[in-house]
């Protein structure tokens, strides 16, 4: 096989994780995680792929344009998941009698979103949800909210809001308006564009989709003044569970311009920006009263959230959020001082390995020692223990901290105590 | 939005995982870890998109007719992994410099074949990996069979055997028996039907292969009498470093039957099966010295092994090997009493929660008491927790167990320790 011609190539818009950000991953994921079941949430997992009809005709127009889909050799057209709401409600749609409702569910997988790469925008996505099922009680959008304030607290973020509205109270506000029910999910779909593209574009989009003039701009100045709270009682109710749940005051806000993109929210919407650090938008959610219905199963209730780990973990290391340096998986490397004396090497590795100890074995008896040293110190491995002839007339070991540069001589029987201090 | 007529359907091959899967799932893949990062294994993963003309090409034939692959919207030829090998090659042939050797790395992702599904066999596969790259020392390839004894040993397994050959030996066999290189690959992916189909057939498909009758009954005969550990030295060292590194001697043998599918083997290969309880082939891997070079990176040696999760969770409960009974994330539900009483259920819940119990507070206050009961049995929650208003009146909480059907009342300080009894 000669050497190609190839240049490796990753797709744009997609990653390779290497051990370093892999280690940023994995502590955000066990905050995430602990928070999780700590509100007695349970782990689910869906396919990578399902058929497109499951999938299409949920999301809106423009987000079913950015789904992953082709045809497989079965000729079945399929789809790779934009989000995980559409799944979990596929599986709540098919299993209702292998699941109690209420049914608490987090899942934490990858979506894939065909949009422009760019800049901490990625085509393919961990996508970390928590949902409950089953629940028609704002008691339940509460908890959502609940689980929000304590990941975010718990990852160290000092200061987030979490922008609360309603769909119903946007629905009636359009109806106020004199808007036909059939206009109403598009109207929101180019409202939510306001951040980003400004009022006159707004106001321009809906003139473009059959709105007068007069009504573009009425809208939108309704839109901004609506009082959320009293045109959806269960706004209210959020409200005061939310102080019974211990979810500070300042961490939330009722905000008539929230409307998020997706077409099935049905009732309480919610959005989390972090403001301090300023990194953005890193949760978004609401009720999706009517979706497992529409996929074919009961009426079910439902309300969750997704939290965006991919871009807390852009940015956690950065900011000094992280509560320790974190070490790779090897607390030390067992070096070979020579290819003779490599079974006394191995026979220590065992023994730690055996005491609870992760330990590298360097894997090639025939490197030289300051290389192996070298490379321990590269990887960010704690110590280095190092068996000579010497140490091992002696029953000892050296252990090198590799941080300080210290050597100390110890018998094999304590290198477990030493290096675990 | 009316109720639709679809009836939700998972992709054949593929997988919902619910909560109680899943639970066997997190547990087996818990052992996984923490022995692959007692070895010093790193985590890594890569995207579930690559570049078509990444994957295909090296798995072989029959294999690249498997893979999942389309055209994105950009006109790219896009492919899902296969396996983890290849796309772990990638990395190291695109960050030579940002990943010091030698490079231990384990990798916990989902792969895809269009295979016929049947029992068992799946289109999307949860793959666990462990890979060393860099070294070209047979002691890296004892070090990966060392894995796999202590996996396999972790989670009960009582008789299991690494089968171990080597492409060489195979290699230099072929080449005994006159038969030209550019058929050496073709023939042992016929010889390594010969489990499934019989030796006529075999011998049938390398005479369509082009072999004469003769040749083709003699490199069977040659094959079965091999002595790999004559024909390739490394075998032998491996089975020192083995010895050295206390894997079991019955644990593993010299097959020189063994063949293994995949085109990229370039060295030692190794299977194993499991025979009590009898649950076949779980783990497959070897050494592909060449790969990371056909994908445009450095000449890297490498070597590791697949440990087959998902056959593993599916025998494990079967066979009793789960050393505890897997509880639900709740250790509690706390129940509603009545809607007016909500504010004192909710309050205990922060104060559980807050003492790391793990809290299922029910989401719902007009549920009937019963039902919520119920509900706490049938997810199997250990304990279910109960509020009225003689009990709050006394600062106290009823704890009902739910397998024995006990119920004690217990000042609210300490349900903490009740339930971590």
């Amino acid at each position: 096989m000669a050497k190609s011609t190839v240049t490796p190539q990753t797709l744009k818009g997609f990653r390779d994780i290497l051990p370093e950000k892999m280690r940023i991953r994995n502590y955000v994921l066990n905050i995430f995680k602990g928070v999780f079941e700590s509100f007695g949430f349970e782990p689910l997992e869906t396919p990578s792929l399902e058929y497109a009809t499951t999938l299409l005709g949920k999301y809106g127009e423009e987000a079913d344009r950015l789904v992953y889909r082709f045809k497989d050799r079965g000729g079945r057209e399929v789809a790779m998941p934009y989000d995980l709401t559409v799944p979990v409600s596929k599986v709540l749609a098919m299993y209702q009698n292998k699941i109690p409702l209420p049914f608490k569910r987090y899942q934490i997988q990858r979506v894939w979103r065909a949009e422009k790469p760019q800049k901490g925008r990625y085509r393919e996505i961990l996508q970390c949800d928590v949902d409950i099922f089953g629940v028609a009680s704002p008691l339940a959008d509460a908890e959502i909210i609940a689980v929000i304030y304590n990941v975010l607290g718990k990852l160290g973020f000092k200061k987030f809001t979490t922008r609360i509205n309603s769909r119903q109270a946007l629905f009636k506000m359009l109806e106020n308006a004199d808007l036909p029910e059939k206009m109403w999910l598009t109207t929101l779909q180019t409202l939510d564009k306001i951040d980003r593209k400004g009022n006159a574009s707004v106001k321009n989009e809906l003139t473009e989709k059959g709105l007068s003039e007069e009504k573009a701009a009425g809208i939108i100045s309704y839109w901004t003044a609506l009082k959320p709270q009293e045109n959806d009682e269960s706004l209210v109710e959020i409200e005061n569970y939310l102080k019974l749940l211990g979810v500070d005051q300042n961490s939330y806000k009722f905000d008539p311009t929230l409307v998020r993109g997706l077409d099935y929210y049905t009732g309480p919407i919610f959005e989390t920006v972090v403001e301090k650090p300023k990194i953005g938008s890193i949760t978004g959610g609401g009720r999706y009263d009517r979706l497992i219905a529409q996929l074919g199963g009961p009426e079910t209730p439902a309300t969750g959230t997704t939290i965006g780990l991919d871009r807390i973990c852009d940015v956690i290391s950065e900011l000094g959020l992280l509560e320790k340096e974190l070490e790779p998986a090897a607390q030390a490397l067992i070096t070979i001082f020579s290819p003779e004396l490599l079974g006394e090497s191995i026979k220590l590795t065992n023994q730690l390995r055996a005491e609870g100890v992760n330990i590298n074995l360097y894997p090639d008896p025939e490197t030289r020692l300051d290389k192996q040293l070298k490379y321990a110190d590269r990887g960010g491995i704690p110590y280095a223990i190092i068996l000579g002839p010497q140490e091992i007339e002696k029953g000892q070991a050296t252990i090198k901290n590799m941080e300080t540069g210290e050597q100390l001589l110890v018998p094999t029987d304590n290198i477990h105590q030493e290096i675990e201090k």
